[in-house]
């Protein structure tokens, strides 16, 4: 049993850890840099130790300043949280040496699953679909069409150098290929001095469905059921859900036996997710595992009754897991409240809150670091709480979410619920009717 | 389906019934006493007007200010809440006079379990087990034994005036009566210049447990389970669980049909409550039946997942309930957050809140009307806040409500969260060891 805990992170995850401690009889030890100095984490930690400057790699990057602190307050483990040096190996290396326990993954398994090559070969001998494509460059165009045929149409081009749609095309047929590949490497050397193109299959009306997952050391791996993280402004999660308004009990079935075989492959041991691309066929594909607790574990947590960060805990000491799979029981919401203008291209919002409600109330959970008074510094991500709505339907959730964000205040910065009030009546995300691509079109109004 | 419900209450269930009827789609109108126009059920209705003075006879409890609000916004029904005229039979009636749905049951109904002689009675009638004991006063010692003999030891004397613990005695076996008899009618006539002493039966180690009924027009009823409120300071909760720690699954199959007997006799329309206490051989007895939504629903909501507020509104619509009755998922606690010094004989403690950190967070919920600035008015209750703690075992439950409560900063006047800090440390409140007397000898530290 870990008798003090220290967290390496800020804002509303290093304070969610301080909570399942608490409740757990751990002790905390808080870490902050003096921008951080009047944050919730720092005063509800049992010992609170400043690791330097405002800029991250002058504090919660510096990996000796956190050693350091760890050492002093004799902490003998260490929780990472997501973000800064969650899903650092040499950094969950370090604290093995030293003696501290890392909450999180061994370094090898973090190694694993960071590089996107090798975590795309382990889970293509695993057997877990990826998305399918040549390996290398197109050298012809016989040579792109016999690889269509081998995929599947559609399939995409894209430049290897590319970026912004440039040198991208979307091939429907084979009577297609030979236009579209001339024109795809033209742009392409056009825009970035290398006419180099690649293939891969086009995935249609893409959604980012992930699996979280939970492994022991003893090889004990269950999933616990999905969220659907489409809702996405460039690649920012920005609402997230569980169950997926997309899934069906069948393709759960699928994708968790998959997520398992992901984990298993790695001998994965702690709270992980495994992140998939579904098209409109219902067909999935491996993007990347995350090797740590997600920003949107809540929603899971909420559907299936679970404290996943005391699970995450129990593991790292060397509990062992039921292995029971979980399906969701309840449907829950998650929004993320940033200090961010939408109606300014989500700008960030630093500054000083001069007023503060709080929602609360049936099937409502707020986390949130900040209180009426709180300055929020530049120096960090934007987010200042998630709120979470929980009800036994998908349009109560949704409902239920419209009210607490109505009793929402947030003053003296711009924040993000006015983006969540409009998104939670539009129509197509009232249906479930959303792909990844959604927030392009949407418009605040 | 009603389109706009004015809500005759005040403070969290006023704010309570705005969210449910938001949730729904229903307009709100808020009413107010003049000390009430910044608290927040009246930001958050949608409409809300002032109705008097704030003394509760020339606002909250006046029928013609509450009439007059309701006719002119329009309202379509009036929701009660709890306390003020709740309970009020006179009331429902006028709202059903004008037109207008009171959302609760009928004068009738009210009125049948108002009056305590003509409920004990129905009790009786429906086969419903009450306190057994002697109809009027005891005339002779050998009465006395006899009666004893078919109640059943032990039983307990009580002055028909009496109070206090005047002239009253507990009588364990057949040889004490006569002694007992004498110094108790000995006493009450001392103590109140009237020696009438009547018999019942002494209820050993009594919890206060109560199970949540409801009922439709169509004659359905059904039971949501049981809470557990022996916590109690002069007849008043302040802590409030589901399950009951004490409740066995055959008990609570007994006393479920019982309250589904009770509400039965009298064709009970909404929700409500049934009361009772619960001896140490787990034998329970009718005490009263609240025609109302209670203050400690929410944790019954907690742990069957089911917001009452929406059923009772359903109902009041003339919606079908399915009839079917619920076992506790979770484990849920309520602790009354009162503006009260529970170092100064929990006198009440009204005032400006000059800082406020509301618990968030995995298993907690808050209801209350309070913020940063608010300030407590001193002519109505004391409670600002309703702390609510759900998981999945009790010992997991009052680790969450322990932790919730670390985090509840209220600065500006006293509050009892001193109280419930101790008693979630309190190795009997723990154990699971208490019963209505348990507060008597709970001493502050």
């Amino acid at each position: 049993m870990f008798k003090k805990v220290l967290i390496a992170n800020r804002g509303e995850i290093a304070l969610r850890v301080i909570r399942t401690c608490r409740e757990m009889g751990i002790k905390t030890v808080a870490v902050y840099s003096t921008a951080d100095k009047d944050s919730l984490h720092v005063k509800f930690a049992d010992e609170a130790v400043c690791i330097g400057k405002p800029q991250s790699s002058e504090s919660y990057l510096n990996i000796p300043h956190i050693m350091a602190a760890a050492e002093i307050t004799n902490a003998d483990a260490i929780h990472p949280g997501y973000g800064f040096l969650a899903e650092n190996a040499k950094f969950s290396k370090i604290c093995a040496d030293h003696g501290i326990k890392f909450i999180g993954p061994t370094p090898e398994m973090i190694n694993s699953m960071g590089d996107k090559i090798t975590a795309k070969d382990t889970m293509i001998k695993a057997g877990v679909p990826v998305v399918p494509g040549g390996e290398g460059l197109l050298e012809s165009v016989s040579q792109a069409k016999a690889l269509a045929k081998e995929i599947g149409y559609p399939v995409i081009l894209k430049a290897t150098a590319g970026g912004g749609g440039k040198g991208m095309r979307v091939v429907w047929q084979e009577s297609d290929i030979e236009k579209n590949y001339n024109t795809a490497k033209q742009e392409a050397g056009a825009s970035f001095k290398n006419d180099g193109i690649y293939m891969e299959k086009f995935v249609e009306e893409p959604r980012h469905i992930e699996i979280q997952v939970a492994g022991d050391r003893y090889g004990t791996v269950c999933h616990l059921s999905e969220r659907d993280c489409s809702i996405q402004r460039r690649h920012q999660k920005l609402v997230e859900e569980s169950p997926s308004p997309f899934m069906t009990a069948e393709l759960r079935e699928k994708m968790g036996a998959a997520a398992i075989k992901a984990a298993s492959a790695i001998a994965y041991e702690s709270v992980g997710t495994i992140e998939f691309l579904v098209d409109k066929h219902r067909n999935f594909y491996f993007m990347e595992m995350n090797t740590r607790i997600q920003v949107e574990h809540c929603v899971t947590e909420e559907v299936i009754n679970f404290d996943l960060i005391k699970e995450q805990i129990k593991i790292a000491m060397g509990e062992k897991i039921s292995g029971q799979s979980y399906t969701p029981q309840m449907h829950a919401i998650e929004c993320r409240i940033n200090a961010e203008d939408p109606y300014n291209d989500f700008r960030p919002s630093p500054g000083k809150i001069t007023t503060l409600n709080t929602p609360g109330g049936h099937g409502v959970r707020v986390d949130s670091h900040v209180y009426t008074g709180y300055t929020i510094p530049p120096y960090y991500d934007s987010m200042i709480g998630k709120l979470i709505a929980i009800a036994r339907t998908r349009d109560e959730a949704i409902n239920t979410m419209y009210r607490a964000l109505s009793e929402y205040v947030i003053e003296g910065v711009k924040t993000t619920i006015p983006f969540h009030l409009q998104l939670m009546q539009n129509e197509d995300f009232r249906k479930g009717n959303f792909t990844t691509k959604f927030l392009e079109s949407f418009k605040m109004v």
